[in-house]
């Protein structure tokens, strides 16, 4: 049931610590996302066009536990913690082999064209459903 | 109390929805909490340089409650929440004039050059904490 | 005629040698660009929203003089070269006090909603021209 | 003898105009080239911690051809142009199928742990150049 996303740490992703900076996380984590979205055979750019829906964070809480630094090979592993009619709640953890750097719980909204919370479609609220 | 940075939205903050990105809020209060460092009178390079003590974000809980756009004038507060031996506690909220659109709860730990927490030094936990 | 705008060197910055990595010195003189168009007088949020018309980098040249550094206060030096019907030629060089870390000449051309290059309104291009 | 790297587009690429904002190309191509330096077999951490030599970006020329969308399957190609004692000129475009959307043309040049520029090792040149 587990998504999992490489990502490859590079220059770009450092500061002068020597490490990942702490905001490149988000970004790694919405990569994994929009992979995840596009496995469940959703058309992110479709869905924005037809039905003027697009996702939103609304809430992040992230751990941040050892530094990942330049050269890793990272996982992003993402997991449905629950659906609601207006929410998805998700875990994502960062991991270098058998260690986990990073972990999130990260809260999705759907929003309207005009920025307006919407209701799940039922049809892509099944989707986005753990079996 | 409050230390307030001003962040004016660039078009590198933006994404294609048209607000920031949710990962940029990370990179705004950065800067408030290096603009707030330095004007407690903490040099963080010679911190690091002869002390061998980095800051490091040990954990971020963030609300997104409204976007920002390009070209707004936006103000990061920073407040401090606590400070114990190893720990910073900040809120850090993200203001449009009136509108709170972010706010965010960061926990800072002190490092060693090796990666390993240490104690705050009294004398930069003094200035830290509030009066 | 030089319009000058002020950067600070943030963690976000930096990359693992230490040093601002080389792509933010785009970012930076964007941002400068942003500031000098603003100090015009032109709107660029109400340009694209009534008349349809953005900005678009069409080359970059670009030397690496010299590495800025985290806290370094840098001043972006924005001089016009040329304007034509269809293009807007800068020069932008990033200094940290008498030294020029970074020098560039940058084309802007004019796009349409579309995407597709048009010309500059004259009234618009009259405040870009030096006098 | 030409390097091939996909890429993909995701929300952090872009900027409010829909596209990939163009400071982002240039992270684009450092991970190609980040790529293919590991695919020559030399290794960049190895080479900093042993010989205390890193490539730097001395000068960039980057020409913007069309512009690249969100979830859009890019690839950089890269080719050595040149490699002298001291540089290395790179070739590096990026594409879209069959349209080229950026090109570009990027010198290197290896400095020491100081930033001073050194002459890059015989062993390694013979590596960059191709045969």
């Amino acid at each position: 049931m587990t998504h999992a996303h490489p990502i490859r740490v590079y220059y770009e992703d450092t500061d002068l610590a020597g490490i990942v900076y702490y905001a490149n996380y988000l970004r790694f984590i919405e990569r994994a996302r929009t992979e995840w979205v596009r496995n469940l055979g959703i058309d992110q750019v479709a869905l924005r066009a037809e039905q003027g829906i697009v996702f939103a964070v609304r809430r992040v809480e992230a751990d941040y536990l050892a530094p990942a630094r330049f050269d890793d090979e990272l996982v992003v592993r993402t997991d449905v913690r629950g659906v609601t009619a207006a929410r998805i709640v998700l875990a994502q953890d960062v991991w270098r082999g058998e260690q986990r750097l990073f972990a999130s719980v990260v809260t999705l909204v759907a929003l309207s064209d005009r920025g307006v919370p919407v209701r799940l479609p039922p049809a892509l609220r099944g989707r986005l459903m753990p079996a």
